[in-house]
């Protein structure tokens, strides 16, 4: 397989797509999710998680706000992984991951996950590379024990330029209802932009058992509508059915 | 590798053995068992996982009671799989198990584990064969996980005859000490001794990554003493040292 290189990958929407028909039928999609959902909690047979990750302001907060509103919250739950507790951390890092994992009939959201621990870990170099693949390996067997219990992963790289990134930054800094996100930190960050690009394409390639979807995050609408679609399409093709009463 | 025939293996003490110079070699063993698990529960670098199988009344919490007795409360955790909950069974099987993994410092007992799910529910027919496969993969992989975490897994195949079986069970319908423990459905699954049997012969050789033990428990003295020398063993291996304060 070749490597991916993220730099060449575009981050925008094409400009042939059309923003308002896009617009409208992202809103059929999020109706037709939220239907796939009720029938998933009735039958009881399967689970969805959706892993998001990306750079700071890669747009994954939107997702969950705007892709999956329509969905009964019953049914639904949303874990954001920080960092972790001294309890976590004397355990190994799917210790925490695994608790999260969706119960049959469920929707769960995964705002981050177990690749933190290949990724900021790495970059900052808290772990050694055999590590690293240590946790790769762990990661694809982990993700296909979820698989084999019916659970359908959906990760989504989040990606964003880093252009966008930066003026989503400052917004956060000028803006009331984002200054509640503003992290110094976060500008600190950006400047390691390639050794978290070259972090992510490792992972985009070494964590493909499952495989990722990349996403183009400068346009909002555009990421929304690829991850509604995505999630509409896996859902359906579990025929799922409302259980009957027998007679 | 030939294949596991228990049949032939002893549940038996050997006869050259003697048993109350055993015992007294096990009551030191003991008091460095207790003194190992301070040194680990002070440094906080490893933890030990010690999983007991074995047929109904092969002497598990025998084990526990007189093997672990001398250690401190405070570093130590016995946990007992029992029938697993209506949430638990809308996750994956490792779901429940990973949850009590031991944290770094401390001593993790399985009173059953996670190979009930190639056992129990294999013999009765509530999976097909190819969930058992792949449950043995994802075993396989999860006992790596926690390994290279700096636990270490150590199973115990708790090796019983059927005579001896029959008459701890017999024990539990006559003596007042032992009433608790007697369930009227043991003689039923007493009935399923052979493909039991078969079941854990697989589990032996399929799941042997980290390696089993086989310990014969026929004689309460003989089994005590392996398990306390087993663990000894691996927790000096460990080089384990208490901290000090820098000067």
């Amino acid at each position: 397989m070749a490597k991916i290189i993220l730099s060449k990958v575009s981050t925008k929407a094409p400009e042939k797509i059309d923003k308002s028909e896009t617009k409208q039928e992202t809103e059929n999609l999020l109706k037709e999710l939220a239907e796939l959902q009720k029938v998933m909690y009735a039958e009881r047979k399967h689970s969805l998680l959706v892993i998001l990750q990306g750079m700071d302001a890669s747009g994954k907060d939107g997702v969950i706000r705007e892709v999956f509103k329509a969905i009964n919250p019953a049914g639904i739950n949303v874990y954001s992984f920080k960092k972790p507790t001294e309890l976590e951390m004397a355990h190994d890092f799917l210790w925490r991951v695994h608790q999260q994992a969706p119960q049959k009939g469920y929707i769960q959201i995964f705002n981050r996950s177990h690749y933190e621990d290949v990724l900021i870990q790495r970059v900052h170099k808290w772990i050694d590379q055999d590590t690293v693949k240590r946790r790769f390996e762990h990661i694809n067997h982990f993700e296909k024990i979820l698989e084999s219990n019916s659970t359908v992963v959906l990760k989504f790289f989040m990606h964003v330029s880093p252009e966008k990134q930066l003026e989503r930054l400052e917004e956060r800094r000028t803006k009331v209802d984002e200054m509640f996100k503003y992290n110094p930190n976060d500008m600190e960050e950006r400047k390691l932009w390639s050794d978290y690009e070259k972090a992510y394409e490792d992972v985009l390639e070494e964590c493909n058992q499952v495989p990722w979807e990349i996403i183009p995050t400068d346009n909002n609408w555009y990421k929304e509508y690829l991850i509604a679609k995505k999630c509409v399409e896996v859902m359906k093709g579990l025929k799922m059915k409302y259980p009957t009463i027998e007679k």
